[in-house]
């Protein structure tokens, strides 16, 4: 775990490459400047902000405030380290698409590479309740034009979890369900399709929500005539929190 | 600029304190587990992660891995740390909508805290034809069910930069602006109306799309029937440059 105080620009860029080289976590509070070019482009002037650099080829820029990066690349860029002209400069490019986030280093406090022993799984407290109540928050992740006329909607056998209507008038009768998709909540949803229709005129879409099929119901699913919406708990939960977060902002408009 | 290097939980947790008091950033490289409780729960096992508070009350759990972090809350939570059992306890806490997050801390390897001078601009290089781009990618944006049926349609006074159709069938006219809205754009857009017409039983809805209202636009706005609609240069960016990447994501599926 190499740590640098202060290191001279040309410490900093050796240290840098072994660090790159060995795929370590690379943490480094300097003052730079940051160019983005891609679709679009950026600019952010010198100043100080740390700059973490990991294994997977992904670069965050963060200044001293707020929870999100000024600048980033996703993990897959090809990250270079080269002394230029009195600075340090480190490139980090996607080749596709064509992006590259260029930093100008002037000065640096700190740098540190680390490698990280870490092998836990994330477990997410979710279940098909915040997959419900995230299909009911923003109906347009189903399909645009998608409107919820019911949830936990009664049928003999059951309850029909979100149960809406498609932009041409059409039911859309939603099971979910958080694990794989497989044979049992395929004939649970053609058992709760017996006592449902359709206006006239209208079909009954039924569809299945989940993070994915199970093994081996892939043709099962396609022969029912079900539809297949992927949703995991992980974005059901993001779209939770941007909810979450958006109403507490409508809230404090009012106070 | 205090930099500890693998120090005992206790001489850690001091500084951590002193760093938090000073609103600092403070970064530190450590083996701990991670428990979310909010609308929904997530548990980290034991590994080792980048941790990083902001002194705007953020803090960002890190993996070696993916450019997201695992873990995290935004600004404005009260973040404390204290010894408990043998381990060091740090804890971030929104009041509301109420979201903690609670790092069990073991061992230390790395923890600094620094002061980041930085007064820099972030300067976008994006115009009003990235937001046009935006609005033709993502058209559900402007509203649920919302249809492009042409752009840079030609008018005789200029160019409708979004031309497309409501839910109910009515024409939408859309002009962007990345400045905020003043009377020059409802001018032009009043201007455009003029020579379009909805179809029969329709109306024509035209719209301003910019990131606000100019000051003292307000009520001219408001009188002249023209619906506003923000959108951000930002904003628009960042629906290109997701677009960019779930496109190139439909291209590896079919390599």
């Amino acid at each position: 775990m190499p740590v640098l105080i202060s290191p001279s620009l040309d410490e900093a860029r050796k240290e840098l490459v072994v660090g790159l080289e060995a795929r370590k976590l690379v943490v480094m509070v300097a003052s730079c400047s940051v160019e983005y070019s891609g679709r679009t482009g950026s600019h952010l002037g010198e100043g100080e902000r740390l700059v973490i650099v990991k294994g997977d080829g992904c670069i965050l820029v963060h200044r001293g405030h707020d929870y999100q990066p000024v600048n980033w690349q996703p993990s897959g860029c090809i990250i270079q380290a080269h002394a230029n002209d009195g600075t340090l400069v480190l490139k980090a490019v996607r080749p596709s698409p064509l992006e590259s986030l260029t930093l100008v280093v002037k000065e640096i406090q700190f740098l540190g590479s680390f490698v990280l022993q870490d092998a836990a799984e994330f477990i997410l407290h979710a279940s098909e309740e915040e997959m419900q109540r995230a299909i009911i928050l923003q109906p347009d992740m189903i399909e645009p034009g998608f409107k919820i006329l019911d949830f936990e909607k009664k049928v003999p056998p059951g309850f029909v979890d979100v149960y809406g209507v498609d932009r041409d008038g059409n039911i859309v009768v939603i099971e979910i369900k958080k694990d794989p998709a497989g044979f049992p909540v395929i004939k649970q949803l053609l058992e709760y399709l017996k006592y449902l229709q359709a206006p006239p005129g209208r079909k009954l879409r039924p569809m299945i929500v989940a993070p994915s099929i199970a093994k081996g119901s892939q043709s099962t699913l396609a022969k029912s005539g079900i539809e297949f919406k992927q949703l995991t708990l992980q974005k059901a939960v993001e779209i939770l929190q941007k909810y979450a977060r958006s109403d507490q902002q409508a809230l404090k408009s009012w106070l």
